[in-house]
């Protein structure tokens, strides 16, 4: 098998089942996290490490870690937003931790009242606590709100390419950006991608696109022609749907991976597969709506994966 | 007022009201009209010519070119499938005619019972008659199922070349290259309008987008970037949809005009207006679906069009 040209990181166990109101049964979260991975999806986001009080969809993430590192091949991460959750996320044996970090002050302040430069002392400390226990693992720090925010509007490019390179600096890994709210461009995403790459080089990291605007995809297409090699998606485009029904939030991983696929551009991932893997999606969150256009068309006639359609 | 960098033409009135079941009335027609030109829509296609028992939506055809003559600035286009429609267009008053010719020999056969060479005797027939009864009048070749077709799949990009320049060869002001059953990918958008400009020069034409499987945006930014400059969009992305609720067909043209002027490429169209025009497109179809994610999630905060967003 050769190696796919992109990843996908499919995040729909932790942002997606995060942000609707019922909650997956486990053993619901485990059967549609296998089929993710037998559709060949090789990064999971499979749950954040927060109080359960707080987020009682998750209060499962360690049996779901445990569960989902026993699958080959398949790079588990969990979101921390703090060094408990990164402690407790540690524990469980995710291969790879993933940080949000707000590049918009207001939306840092009200999201977990702390001012970015107290979340890069965070992140410090946890690539610190990542050191000592569990070096092996990945630290990568989302940048949320880099394409703006619904409070303060524009956010400015200096400070997020500063609040990346200073991520990396505290200990990231890598640093990739979020359009968290759906404002961000082609443009935009051109400008800021070049730049992060031209500032962290291999360690600039994953494109995270909402589609809130209809533009997820065509940030994707911006984002590939400037290098970016992982794109952050949800199956059925579930979560992040802060504004009104029909309006998605994340890029939906079904029509992304036959965007990529179409173009020539392997994923690792079997479309067929991927669209099978609705199914446990649905049966776990009964009346959901899920969303994706590929799903509703199916494939066009004649299409075969891994041939370049004229 | 700078001339636009590109242009939108609104293929609603025409595309879209031929696609669903109800017929909007006239004076609900003139409305929406209207408010399109009121927010700075220069291009409409606003009617098909053809027999009104095939489609009685259509059937107010003259009248509607006769109320959209009036509005300054405006290019009023209609849609004529031969001949006889061409006539009837003509003195009806239209700006601009376009004919749609399948590059998918089966496509043809199926849809007008016509081959692709009977079709370019027919472009031919409408050239030398445009020529004798309105010379000013432009006529533009829509190359459909240029990306592929739902009957014969694949559709070799040779023919679809070769069919625009025969179409132009015989009196075709331009062709353009339309996706109607939703299959382009961006990759193969990029070589085929190459292709086209490399062979028609000013003559290669419109973009016609679909959004059946989401790649609707991502295919308009990969038209643009290799030159394209018309695109075509359906407001509340009306019409085409073949295959089930939610996929819709046509690009919509809020999201496209979002899309181009957050990235400073101007439309002439203010997106408010724009916003506005859908209210009497819904009063004059009630009860039917409209589409379209940024009405949905409104404008970023902040947003101010003509500025480029940081």
């Amino acid at each position: 098998m050769t190696t796919p040209d992109i990843l996908v990181s499919e995040v729909g166990p932790r942002d997606g089942l995060q942000s609707v109101k019922a909650t997956m049964p486990t053993a619901d979260k485990l059967r549609w996290i296998d089929a993710l991975h037998r559709a060949g999806i090789r990064e999971i986001e499979v749950a954040s490490f927060v109080p359960a009080r707080l987020l009682p969809q998750m209060a499962d993430a360690a049996e779901v870690v445990r569960h989902a590192v026993t699958l080959p091949g398949l790079t588990v991460m969990a979101l921390v937003p703090n060094r408990r959750g990164a402690e407790a996320a540690l524990a469980s044996g995710v291969h790879k931790l993933t940080m949000p970090v707000s590049a918009s002050a207001a939306h840092s302040l009200a999201n977990v009242r702390k001012t970015r430069e107290e979340m890069i002392d965070e992140v410090r400390a946890i690539a610190e606590l990542r050191r000592d226990l569990a070096p092996h693992v990945k630290l990568e720090a989302g940048i949320s709100t880099a394409f703006g925010c619904t409070l303060q509007g524009d956010v400015p490019e200096d400070e997020v390419i500063w609040l990346a390179a200073q991520c990396v600096a505290a200990g990231a890994d890598e640093a990739g950006l979020s359009d968290t709210v759906g404002y961000a461009n082609p443009a935009q995403v051109r400008r800021l991608f070049r730049r992060l790459r031209a500032e962290l080089g291999d360690r600039a990291g994953a494109a995270h696109m909402h589609n809130t605007r209809g533009l997820g995809l065509a940030n994707c297409l911006a984002a590939i022609e400037e290098g970016v090699r992982t794109f952050d998606a949800s199956l059925g485009g579930l979560g992040g749907c802060p504004y009104a029904p029909g309006a998605s939030g994340n890029v939906v991983t079904e029509d992304l991976v036959f965007m990529f696929e179409a173009m020539g551009i392997s994923t690792g991932i079997d479309l067929e597969k991927l669209l099978a893997a609705r199914a446990p999606l649905m049966a776990g969150l009964p009346g959901e709506p899920v969303y994706g256009m590929t799903p509703e068309a199916g494939l066009p006639k004649g299409f075969v994966q891994g041939k370049t359609h004229v």
